[in-house]
């Protein structure tokens, strides 16, 4: 297959291309490399099946480019900062809606009918009901970042329903493991190294959370594409359990052998449009043979190990 | 109250500052004519507590000019075609979405608070409760003009929850009434005043849908006005009935005292992304002490009244 990947850069982008690159697939992969990393793509870069394309999804000329000729395309590309929406509330907007949009009618150009789009358990707002099915009460949004995926996802099934795409939304979890650069377990490690004495947690640690192993992520968007009939289907991705960030916190701290004093900001969400509980039923792709192969503990103990390994990514980020 | 209304020469934007207008508030209308007419907005224009914006949406310092020092935002201008979207589907993003954004943005730097919004029953894709409730099962959307109404309700909630706006969504069946010129009503009506002797209608004329008279909505609008207390609400607007579109077309028909042989295109859509059933579940607005006044028939026959008389309408709209 001709498969294009926008965020090919990213955490879950560069771990699908490989992937994709490993099974035989042609693939393009498109970043602008705003928080993708030269170092994630660079094992793809050797592979011969393999070109990359530097450039915004709001330049439609270049989208359109980098489609033309593909069977499908994943659009994994996003503003994926979900704490930190407020600051500049246009990034939304621009990088998961407009540029989803452009992703659409790109395809639509080029009569690519095929695709992959990564949203969130964010859509969901604050759930009332757990686990979340996908067919949960229309929600009412908490957050910029899951007001903007929600909106990509509507834009998606309208251009399935007007222009005959097979689209597939996968509302994913919070994804753990190797080339993770960002999240609760990355602040952590990287606070812990600047001073292991003492850990500054957001909220009061009573959240509860929901995450998933970038490879048993990768390995349900393959088992979707191989298997999923219908011309629009919506996939929770999780696993069945979750935990407290207070769970996470001890997990982590084990893991580095500290002990740090432990300061709860307070409150049941850690910042604006925080969710207190993302716990999502996962029944729906169950049923197409995927399972989990790592628990959320040892999610996250890997992505320590993974961050311990690769200590420059900690320097490098704010 | 300074009150800014967005779209104040349409169809229902125009009555809604008639009616604010002889309440004695301020009122800025903000509309870029490109539906509204100027003769639906010529009586506001005589009043000393009105002025008018003529500009776009997508002008982000012209509507910054039109929300400074207002109290409240009615925002009601959209791209209000449904049935057209494939044909030009990034003006669903620009005018419904991205116009919206600039709404929030302009409110937010000047310090305004409150928001009302004009969503639609199109947002519940193809509904399978019914009547349907304002929580609803998740929808799939399948119009690209519903699809851009949810994104910018999703914007909404966000941004009430992250900066403090208080914002109230309502979802509308189609409005009728007085300077109604666009819809099922206008269309018969036009194609009858050029050929009396037939009428093609599209779909079987089974579908089922539900209708509101303007002055029952701009009512409701005010009540909620009055009435809210929640930072975030939504609420269905309709009529606790429908009716098929071959009984519409059976009161028009009656009504213009013509006998036309019925040609129905058929299928259970008009088009794509048609919905041949809306049902709103209107419990929530009525435990306001909201009731409509207009039944569908009288709605529809009042409306075909009006065309009559403002028989220039229909000649001058495709």
């Amino acid at each position: 297959m001709r498969i294009t990947v926008t965020g090919a850069a990213g955490f879950i982008g560069s771990n699908l291309v490989d992937r994709l690159l490993a099974e035989g697939h042609h693939v393009t992969g498109f970043d602008n490399f705003s928080t993708g990393l030269e170092k994630f793509i660079a094992p793809a870069r050797q592979a011969a099946n393999f070109r990359l394309v530097q450039a915004d999804l709001l330049d439609l000329d270049a989208v359109r480019a980098a489609v033309a000729g593909a069977d499908m395309v994943f659009h994994l590309a996003a503003n994926a900062d979900v704490r930190f929406g407020t600051d500049h509330p246009r990034r939304d907007l621009e990088q998961n809606v407009i540029a989803t949009h452009n992703v659409l009618e790109a395809m639509r150009g080029h009569g690519v009918k095929r695709l992959f789009f990564s949203s969130t358990g964010s859509v969901y707002g604050e759930a009332k009901v757990f686990p979340t099915p996908e067919d949960a009460p229309f929600p009412v949004q908490t957050s910029l970042y899951g007001a903007s995926k929600a909106a990509a996802e509507g834009l998606i099934s309208a251009y399935a329903e007007g222009f005959g795409l097979q689209a597939t939304v996968f509302r994913f979890v919070s994804i753990l493991g190797q080339r993770y650069s960002h999240g609760h377990v990355f602040d952590f490690c990287k606070m812990l190294r600047t001073d292991p004495t003492k850990l500054r947690i957001l909220g009061n640690g009573m959240q509860r959370k929901s995450y998933l192993h970038v490879s048993d992520c990768v390995a349900a968007i393959l088992t979707v594409m191989e298997r999923q009939t219908e011309p629009f289907a919506i996939f929770n991705l999780g696993t069945d359990e979750y935990c407290e960030v207070r769970d996470s916190v001890g997990w982590i701290c084990e893991r580095l052998k500290l002990q740090p004093e432990l300061q709860y900001t307070g409150g049941e969400r850690g910042w604006i449009g925080d969710n207190p509980f993302i716990f999502l039923d996962c029944a729906r792709i169950r049923a197409l043979g995927w399972a989990p192969r790592y628990s959320i503990r040892a999610g996250v103990e890997s992505t320590v190990d993974y961050l311990l390994e690769n200590a420059d990514l900690l320097d490098a980020r704010a």
